[in-house]
């Protein structure tokens, strides 16, 4: 099979080494992995099973040894390829077929090897250190913040202050402003009685963690499961977002499909008289990216199978009031999912 | 003119508002901004001079709006555009032109109105403030601390302990780290008698600050100008690289295209007998994203003009040894360049 790539983690995927300017080019057998000056000793000590070319220009010297093996078709995923990067490629070789292969990365990195398990097990384990650390933080000076500053206090923890990257931005969310998925940090201050939605993952050895929990701000402040609510609607709405939680984890099994345990999260909320409030999809792959295939949705036609891993994280959202999500990261193992 | 933006700042800077799933599309004189049910409510109280329409396949509507105008021809930047992207658009539109114009949007954003310059100065301040929280830091408790957490500390300092976003990730190097350009952090602990640069900025309302400065950690630390170094060679390359910076700042004048400013920075470097080590150019401009038109480089044809902002920052690279970097923006006005 030959196929071009440039995204950082599919290239690192492929050769065990990237940076923010290289190309990787397969041939069959062969490969390349195509850098500047700036890289090449380091990309020499690291790349495995490539040749490395140095280069000012990229696209040039994929374009030479496309021309010098006689390529005529080659894949590449739409997705990942500039308009201008591609064309800086494909113009000048015009015999050459470039079949557009969305998710081609992805897909071969659907199912994990044990070393990226594992690898992901130590991300889950340290991201649920970054949330008892800012556990800690809350109980001791977290009521009369604003979130833009527990969003940066999250940040501190979930990186354990620097040591590790982030595998995105987290949410820290109060109250209404947790009713958003995608909610950004603002100046509203945290009050006894409120609740807490926060997001938040880190990355070991370039793999992501991906977690959320929903907690009442309490005289005893704790992401432990168990949380009480004093309001009637929000305790309801959490009991109910766990038992899809819970279910889902509970009952998958591989061979099922994505779209089929989206179902068992679903099938809870709707019968607690909550689906029109669970507006998006029950999980997604992780791995290298933060969201990857399988992913866990009404349209999931994937077939899950062991060694995949992805999240479970049903939520409920009330705009104006409150919003609740639950998320764990799952590996599929002996046909059952298991808590990473 | 007819264009079609998907980038958050090209669309932010045509109507004052954008999200992560946005379509922005002019027609002569009238405009739409296209997003889902998510964000209607916020866009259509903050979008100024186009019409919100909801959807929940952003291509389809805008497909929609150009078959419904007869256009025959519209601009779009192939640099912004996925492949899958534009190929959603343009594939069931083949009568439709599609023209390529690379840098579309930031060639409009290079002369920067009164109130841009504002908040980039303002960016500019606080980034400076930034700094001095980091000195702060760093006399208090940086000796003896590894460059992750000295990178982690910038981040707390540049951002006010989260209070602005960051416009990059900042580059904290110590000695030898410093010879990269692109220095990620390490393991390496600072000691007194080191070499750190720090390259950094923040946003304020949207707009970048960008900033490098390159110290002596000796008794006293901080991050003025005049710094001294022990070792002689690091302080002669010091010297040059300051006086590369401040006589291309002094020289500078509107009307002088970038080639020619780069050049005022080189000659004092050559000059010096550093000039191999000055491996990268002496600026870029800065607004909405850190890297924008104009380009200070030996290829910068463009030509300067009152408004625009942009860096000076010259350096040295010694791999191996140490590199030094001094930055600041600048805006040209009444023909000069003045630091913001």
């Amino acid at each position: 099979m030959n196929f071009i790539l440039r995204d950082e983690n599919a290239v690192y995927y492929e050769c065990g080494y990237s940076n923010d300017n290289a190309l990787y080019l397969r041939l069959g057998e062969e490969a390349w992995f195509i850098t500047d000056g700036r890289y090449t000793f380091e990309a020499r000590e690291r790349v495995k099973n490539a040749e490395v070319v140095e280069t000012n220009d990229l696209p040039k010297a994929a374009r030479a040894i496309l021309r010098r093996n006689r390529v005529e078709r080659i894949l590449f995923d739409p997705k990942e390829w500039s308009v201008d990067a591609m064309a800086k490629i494909r113009d000048r070789l015009p015999r050459l077929s470039f079949r557009p292969s969305p998710d081609f990365s992805h897909r071969k990195r659907m199912i994990k090897r044990e070393d990226e398990i594992e690898r992901l097990r130590r991300a889950a384990q340290l991201g649920r250190e970054g949330f008892e650390t800012f556990a800690g933080y809350l109980r001791k000076s977290g009521v009369g913040r604003r979130e833009k500053r527990l969003h940066f206090e999250t940040k501190s923890a979930m990186s354990h202050r620097g040591e590790y990257d982030l595998s995105f931005d987290p949410i820290v969310a109060i109250n209404a402003n947790a009713a958003k998925p995608h909610a950004l940090p603002t100046d509203l201050v945290l009050r006894k009685g409120d609740l807490l939605l926060v997001d938040a993952g880190l990355k070991f050895e370039r793999y992501c963690s991906d977690r959320t929990r929903t907690i009442f701000v309490g005289d005893e402040i704790g992401f432990g499961d168990d949380q009480k609510f004093t309001s009637r609607k929000i305790e309801k709405a959490y009991d109910l977002v766990r038992k899809a939680h819970d279910t889902a984890i509970e009952k998958a099994r591989s061979g099922m499909t994505g779209a089929q345990i989206d179902r068992l999260a679903r099938d809870v909320i709707e019968k607690g008289g909550m689906g029109k409030a669970f507006v998006h999809s029950t999980g997604h792959g992780v791995g290298l990216d933060i969201h990857e295939m399988p992913y866990i949705s009404a349209r999931g036609g994937t077939t899950v199978e062991d060694g995949m891993v992805f999240t479970i994280e049903p939520g409920v959202y009330f705009p104006g009031e409150f919003g609740i999500r639950i998320e764990d990261m799952v590996v599929m193992k002996n046909g059952r999912a298991e808590i990473l």
